[in-house]
């Protein structure tokens, strides 16, 4: 199954668009795990059990694992997503972006080495830098669009229109992919949650296209008004994703299964919340 | 020392504004390597022996080792060239972008895990995304402005000026860059040398900060245009890289050190043919 079929299977089975965000911080692990040689995957897959039953996707972020020379507890995390909760697509959050022979490389990396569904991808290099991952028809490519950090207006708002006819780089990324990089149907867009009138400009353009929205939780984004914002016709067509609130949620409770539990319970109400206004 | 003393110091005492780019593809090493379990760092290494005095940096390319599961490899390279060349500053080519939070994981990566001593960075997500890299005093940050690729053109060339002052996207970069981001003289930028007439444009806007220039050799870019374009008023100024036609020299020599010395020749007559312009 495709990354793009597993996302609207996943949708309807599990009732959600929540995405939770594995970025694994050690120095926030409950004590208790803290000394084991493998607290990042241990920590990860019990988050993973704890909610695989409340979401659409995964999102590993990649740099929270290289920074701790920990490439081989990632490979072994999403091997056990893949074993243990079959039908729930993994995305690689990466946000790799580079020439074509050099993506190839990236491509190697994140498809067959990883073996993750879907990648966040860089557009600023352009096409030819995002086909090598194209080039795996099963796989999703997740271009980023618009982001939801303070800095993300510097290039992403500036105007790249005509007078008459104005148009921000972020609405050109998503008129780019839509039209032209989206041929084979693998493409979806980030866009985060704290510019909901964005999210909105961003669904009249590409129609369908499934979108990534960070944002919510530790990053302040209102899910009312992404969800309304972003939704397609179906109530679908967004991966909301929750990371730090939902990992970190038990992170005083140093029991064998409090800080899951707790990881459950947020995800839970995040699922609901967002169902409330689908 | 900094990176951006390094570099200064480097380009005087080898006479040479050549970086040799170090994308290592097992397919292309000389038999008798390929069979050995560190031939990755062998390989890399030998290079790096053979062309030390012949150059201004060396730039891994990450995607490279991260396909091959050789990061390990990737960290031994670093300290190799770190404890036999002190002096030549090593660029970890790894285009990196992303939120504050994450960028801070990435920082760890690059700068404390591989030690290198600059890192390059896509400058999409804006000004917040590159500030954890700057938090390191002594490193360079080097973004992405103009790139070699076709698809380059796609957003760099954008027009995201007014009407009667047209301005680019890629110089909006170059302009972003040098007047706000370089407050502490830590920056650089790409840009690619199949664009001669953009070299020159961005060294217009940007004074005398440093550029990387990828793309003379296997991507056809013209040494001597590039080097007129680019250059500053002492001579220097510029990063020119070449990977593959300094690296794959002598892919058909398998004696053990036929590869190494075919390396050093190509990189001697390169350097040489860019001091010819200089």
């Amino acid at each position: 199954m495709s990354f793009i079929e597993s996302l609207n299977a996943a949708w309807i089975k599990n009732n959600s668009l929540l995405c939770v965000g594995l970025d694994p911080d050690p120095a926030k692990f409950p004590a208790h795990l803290k000394s084991r040689p493998e607290a990042i995957f241990e920590f990860c897959a019990r988050i993973v059990d704890a909610t695989a039953d409340l979401v659409c996707c995964f999102k590993p972020q990649i740099a929270y694992f290289a920074a701790q020379r920990a490439e081989n507890q990632l490979e072994a995390l999403i091997a056990h997503i893949h074993a243990t909760h079959p039908g729930i697509p993994v995305i690689l959050d990466a946000k790799r972006g580079d020439i074509g022979s050099t993506a190839e490389q990236y491509a190697v990396e994140i498809f067959e080495r990883y073996q993750a569904d879907a990648i966040t991808v860089n557009p600023y290099m352009g096409r030819d830098s995002v086909e090598p991952y194209l080039a795996y028809p099963d796989k999703g490519v997740i271009l980023l669009c618009r982001t939801s950090n303070p800095g993300g207006s510097d290039l992403q708002f500036l105007n790249v229109g005509m007078a008459d006819q104005p148009e921000k780089l972020y609405e050109r990324v998503a008129r780019l992919v839509a039209r032209e990089w989206n041929a084979n149907g693998q493409c979806a867009l980030v866009v985060g949650a704290t510019f909901p009138g964005e999210i909105a400009r961003v669904r009249e353009i590409v129609g369908d296209l499934p979108l990534l929205v960070p944002g919510i939780g530790a990053q302040g984004g209102d899910v009312q008004a992404t969800v309304q914002a972003g939704r397609t016709a179906s109530g679908c067509g967004l991966m909301i994703n929750s990371s730090r609130a939902i990992l970190y949620a038990g992170i005083a409770d140093d029991t064998e299964t409090g800080f899951a539990d707790a990881a459950r319970r947020v995800a839970l109400e995040t699922r609901d919340t967002i169902n409330r206004y689908r």
